[in-house]
């Protein structure tokens, strides 16, 4: 079973997952990407079903069975999973240090049957499904009260990663709410306490208004170059109205989100041709019931979902200190993205 | 001139580096590390010293003039600086958002005039030369009271985000002190507050008794697999006498170190296959005079250095949460390290 350990100086956590309990040798004979020719053997491909662990939940057409063909989106365990559902928490001590097992939810949403494909191809309504099983997995999940919070996120391209091509996306659902989570509801709280309003709200109002770091408005979202962006080409997605949960979002807001979505993806991808990529939607985490800093959270926190292109290296300056060397100001960022055709 | 920013969510500071200002087609033609061969072109080797900016600082024989032949170790200015010296901070507002100017120092330490020699390669002599070098640099910048961080890190290898072969370290001193940093500072401050004890010290000697993830312990130094660590094979180095100042380190304690990290960086070339890796220095802040969090600091606080081979790609959970999976427990690190002859 996995471990969460506690660094005692800064109070992060990190999970040693001795599931995937990597030799040497492992490291250095790296994984490669599979490439397109052997997506008869891909595990993720229509007909393969039974290369991946069982299905936990898909959208397939009515007449077929689960872990057969049939299915549009179809979500999976991990077959190395960082995190396990079942056993109790076991928080203990190690003489001054803290752990606990790894208790949690690793899943793997494949996007679609076709190993050709990625989002970027994919039709709108197609996009929309991927992004409503999202929404379905997190009110899932949501259910289990050690659950606290649930984090949905994609790689794309090996330097992002990805140690599949198959097209798909990855769910982990910790018992505990992760360091940089923390600190983002704890500033938005702050922000809410001393001018009783959203900060991402006051952000996006102000942002269109100055319009420098604006690269798209929709009816429902607005996607900016963040001013503080720690990236070239970052790139956040948020919704116009507010709300803290993702998973509230209306049929009409994923189908919105899937526009600006793919839109913001093709443009990076002729921009930079075709960069490896993470994106991360940041929600609110599970809270029930609403006590402590969870009480104005409503009306605090505000969910999007970040994209960061990965084109430069990160160095011993980044990973010592937290703190980032952007060569690209947000307002060129916005103004090359603005400018481009999809 | 390069600007800092603050996130207004997390306080997050980054340096948004106009100096490099890259264009997309930047990024798709990445720079390649040159090859040895190309060594004549090199800017740090012997004789090419008009190629790089002027010297700020060299060990050179007796009887030689800055910037010609005849250097040990030398020190110039990076030439696409983060961050430069000269003008005023100009703190200011653009709408909720803060930012200033990006003042401060960014330096370029060439270890070696030998283009084919790299840490693991020096004799002791000389790679104590090399960290003297990095402490008179840290106590010249110490006397210009804007710089509060003096931070030292090396990037070794491509994946490390080295962009030169020739083997260098770099110095960046900021006018603010990174997230990452006042973490520690603060995580230790409050362990002393409670225990009025120093928590890398309690961590010394507790590790020192367990053993499990303890590499090497020589006459003033340990090497440790940290019990959270976030990447496979990371390792920690820290003085046994307890000290906030790396810079305030004796000469047979830079002997020392120079001995105990040649070691461990051996040991990592031979168990990863000559592995990029970064390492920094964690000091604490230039403080004059000692207020606010800083009373304590000379007892809480511990110099140390961390050495974090780049072996495994981070993906969008890492980015996102800043939570980290290790597929390495850091006992097998010590067992497989600590096996090991240099």
């Amino acid at each position: 079973m996995s471990e969460l350990r506690k660094d005692p100086i800064v109070g992060r956590w990190v999970i040693i997952s001795t599931e995937r309990g990597k030799r040497p040798a492992d490291f250095i004979h790296r994984e490669r990407l599979k490439p397109s020719k052997l997506g008869h053997l891909c595990p993720f491909c229509e007909g393969n079903e039974d290369k991946t662990p069982p299905e936990i939940y898909a959208l397939r057409n009515p007449d077929t069975r689960p872990n057969s063909p049939g299915w549009q989106v179809r979500v999976v365990a991990n077959k190395f999973p960082a995190l396990r559902l079942g056993g109790d928490l076991g928080r203990r001590e190690v003489g001054m240090f803290d752990m606990m097992n790894g208790i949690g939810a690793h899943e793997v949403i494949i996007e679609s049957p076709d190993h050709g494909k990625t989002l970027t191809d994919f039709d709108l309504p197609h996009l929309k499904k991927v992004l409503s099983v999202y929404k379905e997995r997190s009110l899932d999940l949501k259910k289990n009260q050690r659950l606290k919070y649930i984090l949905l996120f994609k790689n794309y391209g090996q330097d992002a990663g990805a140690s599949l091509e198959h097209s798909h996306s990855q769910l982990i659902a910790t018992s505990i709410i992760p360091k940089r989570i923390k600190e983002k509801l704890q500033g938005a709280k702050r922000y809410f306490d001393y001018k009783q309003r959203c900060i991402f709200c006051d952000i996006i109002h102000q942002e269109i208004d100055y319009g420098v770091r604006i690269i798209g408005v929709s009816h429902d979202f607005v996607a900016i170059a963040p001013f503080a962006a720690r990236f070239p080409f970052e790139v956040w997605i948020l919704p116009r109205r507010h709300s803290p949960d993702f998973d509230r979002s209306s049929n009409e807001e994923l189908r919105g989100l899937g526009k600006i979505l793919r839109s913001i993806l093709r443009r990076l991808s002729r921009v930079l041709n075709n960069p490896s990529y993470n994106f991360v939607l940041h929600v609110a985490p599970s809270r029930s019931p609403r006590r402590g800093y969870w009480q104005t959270i409503d009306k605090d926190y505000h969910w999007h979902l970040e994209i960061m292109p990965r084109i430069v290296k990160t160095g011993g300056f980044e990973w010592g200190t937290g703190f980032y060397i952007n060569p690209t100001p947000p307002e060129e960022t916005a103004t090359y993205l603005r400018e481009l055709q999809e």
